[in-house]
């Protein structure tokens, strides 16, 4: 029936998108037309969001409406309110956010309709309640109350306030925000097929989103960042001297046992990671601001010895790990922090699935038995 | 980058699988090699999931083993258990059992782990938990208690008496047991495809069946035995003399004005879908038993009128609905009850994905605007 099997989908084209554009070869990432390194510290993630979801930069009055719909979204909504303490004491950080994410659409006033304007509307709250979800998660599970949201300040300044229950500085809080733009969309990565896959049976919003964040669960997707801080943990208490040094040693041994290094290569580019380049940079900064550089001299000194070694270029995991470190973020809510970025994006492409719907559904490749007699139960 | 786009994957082979094939020309449909005409009254739902999950026909002492750990998995889990009153109370059935499901993860004690007997558990877990959520979701929405299963029966069987509150027929539950076998498993279907892609980021079974729940909700996907019902009973009431006679006018009405019948056509089969030919008998034989004909002769109708106007065959959703309603199962939990069954197909396509996994990450064909410059907010 279908000519040819392609394990992986590899370089088979499953969608249209107005929303991001690779150039691997180049190392170049857009969205909406706009490189990404323009985009990375003079955009705000506000606008990003809009920019993805609406289609257009908006201008001053357009973001003004923008920044109040998030800020009238970030609510838990009664049904997460009530669960959220038995959640957070019995579900692991990505599979409790999947679980309150499910939960949520109860309270969604839009949630049983997938026309354009509730479409939207609901882009909005999903991703003004992401952050807040995160937040309420990790403050439930210290068993404290978590902190009011500022109306006055950015997305991202607020998450940091609530998930840490100190106010940011406000280097700490752009550096996040700008995180934040780098991370929003990537073409047709694994969860966002998967958030396409489920809105083209024309599914709601909020199932296309969990079904994205149970895909994002998935330590080949999105647990690399945490990985990553894992292994330069483990190498600076193994340590018996200078953790730099230890950083070559370590990732030699590695490599010669076949292991992988986390937050290096990608599937896409063939150089470095144009969100790399940002990355480096901000945790360089976070670096000299925290007065303790010690991850960041490890982390230079791993890439380089992974490019001598294997000729691979860190992603955008790789630096990521040091600057949620910096910024206060345990390691293990880095992969639910990049579904707060992630958000804007897998919306919009719910949005443009929506818009121009087809109805996903691949063939398969037989490889089993075939003309087998059922002998029943008595006979076998 | 690729060479050429298919919206949809149409004809695209996304997977290999030796779990079910599917010949759409003459009308056929195979579980591991055996003909659906084979299975579908000699076989019961547990060898169909055995034989799914685990590769093989069960011999006795296998099938009694299995039943057992089906019938140790009967359980809701503390999480699920707490939860259940308020989600029941604030969700629609297919919103509330994807959020069961993803609660129920918490208490499942493999949940870790991808290792492939830890799979082998937790399919069986999810496929014994399914019936379960569906009936104490029903139970909980109607404030009364769940009647208690009996481990003397079979998973259609309990499934009907808890759902219900009343013991169903030794016939009932043969039937429904046969509804069970037809629908587990169908190849790459959209919720089929949206847990392997899920699945193949290495994510655990839990998020992949939520991901396949989430896509299932979706009307082009799950609804349509829903749907056809609702049209039948539309039909029914508004009939001034007999609503066999009401059929044919109203048909031929809807497709003038260019409207689809619900429960018609596939994009796979050509011909007569080979689960409706034992749905249909089913649908009369329950008909009789019933002493209430009128839904199954105005289906009978329906399917002519179709048949002559489209050239269309009903497929699997079409006599599933009045089935089900003479099951006594209420129209608005038809697509529950469908992953009831095909948790049995999912489970599988987790176990064969991690079993030979490649991450699934497609391309995209970009169609949006380019070489743009970002003016600061201040200039726009």
């Amino acid at each position: 029936m279908a000519d040819r099997p392609s394990k992986g989908l590899a370089d088979i084209v499953a969608a249209s998108t107005a929303l991001s554009d690779i150039d691997g070869r180049a190392g170049r990432l857009f969205y909406r037309g706009y490189d990404i390194h323009q985009l990375a510290t003079a955009a705000t993630f506000e606008e990003i969001a809009y920019l993805l979801q609406r289609g257009a930069a908006p201008d001053g009055e357009q973001l003004q409406a923008f920044r109040a719909e998030i800020a009238a979204g970030r609510s838990l909504g009664k049904l997460v309110h009530s669960s959220l303490a038995e959640v957070a004491g019995s579900q692991e950080p990505m599979e409790a956010i999947r679980s309150l994410v499910s939960l949520a659409s109860a309270d969604d006033p839009d949630k049983d309709s997938n026309a354009p304007d509730a479409n939207l509307r609901k882009a909005a709250r999903l991703t003004a309640q992401q952050p807040l979800l995160v937040a309420a998660y990790h403050a439930a599970r210290q068993g404290r109350a978590m902190h009011p949201a500022d109306p006055g300040l950015s997305l991202a300044a607020n998450f940091l306030l609530q998930m840490r229950g100190t106010p940011p500085a406000t280097r700490e809080a752009e550096i996040f925000d700008s995180c934040l733009v780098l991370h929003a969309d990537h073409t047709m990565n694994a969860s966002t097929f998967a958030a396409r896959v489920c809105a083209a049976t024309l599914s709601d919003m909020h199932s296309a989103v969990v079904a994205a964040l149970g895909t994002l669960k998935g330590p080949l997707h999105g647990g690399a960042n945490e990985q990553v801080m894992r292994t330069l943990t483990t190498i600076r208490e193994a340590a018996a001297g200078d953790p730099v040094a230890g950083v070559e040693a370590e990732v030699t041994a590695r490599l010669r046992r076949g292991e992988k290094i986390m937050g290096f290569g990608h599937r896409v580019y063939k150089t470095e990671d144009p969100r790399a380049t940002h990355l480096r940079e901000m945790s360089g900064e976070l670096a000299g601001l925290s007065g303790e550089d010690t991850y960041y001299r490890m982390s230079r000194r791993m890439e380089e010895v992974v490019l001598a070694e294997k000729g691979l270029y860190p992603n955008v995991d790789f630096f990521a790990a040091t600057v949620y470190h910096y910024l206060g973020i345990p390691a293990d809510l880095f992969t639910p922090v990049f579904s707060v970025s992630r958000m804007a994006g897998w919306t919009a492409h719910v949005i443009e699935q929506h818009a121009d719907n087809r109805l996903i559904r691949p063939d398969s490749e037989y490889i089993g038995e075939s003309g087998l007699t059922w002998v029943p139960l008595a006979a076998r």
